[in-house]
């Protein structure tokens, strides 16, 4: 399927659009196709937002978040906001989780992003996670409470009981988010589980 | 969602690539979470290669197909390629169709792309679709036979009969793909038009 110079390099962007999550080889096709009739418009504009974030996008070297705009070293506008409480770290695994949690808007303390879970298969320990850091930035920061916002799978369940020990004896209350039936949601179409973790944490109207 | 600077770039981003197709917010955000976590190796390659493309990719004034690495102005590779016989033009609606032609390989002649179909509502006549260019070509490459090799869909089909007579007497054959069985297709799956299209159109085996 190569007809000829130049389609190579059409179909070359394709393969690598395709490696995106949620393309596959013909919604990457078909994509590339979109953005070759709008060349000056979108793909342009497309390609040079892309080139701006892939070359100022910086991990924060305090909380592990991703951001723009920030100075090498730097911490990121999260850490640095003074209109945010110092007090509360919430713990998330991903920056993804830390995006949702902003997106909800309830919480106004600093984040401690992971980067993932706790997994002796794939050799990652506390070490990888930050979680010594994490330790620190408890003490250095007069954190009163971490808020452990992880996942509700197997994973993420025993990362937040690691953390809960390690932060044994900091002085910080450890708290997790809570479980029970999602706003909107119809008790038919729940999980077992969701639904007995939901009677145990029944609250008086 | 606009917590401090920074975060409003990659905000602007998610925007961006969701307006491709097959895109929506969430998965759009879920690709550029991915490409920020491989800003070096996969992020910013696929910014210049979107770049470079976005710059060099050019409309045939031939027979419209968008190309790479062709002197603007000059007809693309599979117009001058002069392995390619120049008695048969394939006419297609678009530049995906001509692509899934390539890919079958079964067809060594030349191409017209139309851009789209005859469409009134939308103020799309022949002048927009390239036919007199068609016609043109016809006369002047000699060509023998015109394969429209337009969808199977009212439009597609109106369109080619439209160009059909506009082609009487200019001495090249029209045909047109055969409707029938698709290759692996199960009769049970098939819609009726399908099949009376493929009883009609029988064989001696």
């Amino acid at each position: 399927m190569a007809p000829g110079a130049g389609r190579d390099e059409i179909e070359a962007l394709i393969v690598q659009m395709a490696r995106l999550p949620g393309l596959g080889p013909r919604s990457a096709r078909r994509a590339v196709l979109h953005l070759l009739r709008r060349r000056e418009g979108q793909m342009a504009p497309l390609a040079a937002a892309l080139a701006h974030v892939a070359e100022t996008a910086r991990d924060c070297p305090l909380c592990g978040n991703i951001a723009v705009g920030v100075t090498p070293g730097a911490p990121c506008a999260l850490c640095t906001d003074p209109a945010r409480a110092t007090g509360e770290i919430c713990v998330v695994e991903d920056v993804a989780d830390l995006w949702a949690m902003e997106r909800g808007g309830a919480f106004k303390g600093r984040y401690h992003v992971l980067g993932g879970t706790l997994s002796a298969l794939d050799a990652i320990g506390p070490e990888e996670l930050g979680i010594p850091r994490l330790l620190d930035r408890v003490a250095s920061e007069q954190v009163r409470e971490v808020i452990l916002a992880l996942n509700a799978t197997v994973e993420g369940q025993t990362t937040a009981h690691y953390i809960a020990e390690a932060l044994e004896g900091s002085g910080a209350s450890v708290t997790s988010l809570a479980q029970g039936v999602p706003i909107g949601g119809e008790l038919d179409y729940l999980d077992d589980g969701t639904i007995s973790a939901a009677l145990r944490a029944r609250r008086a109207l």
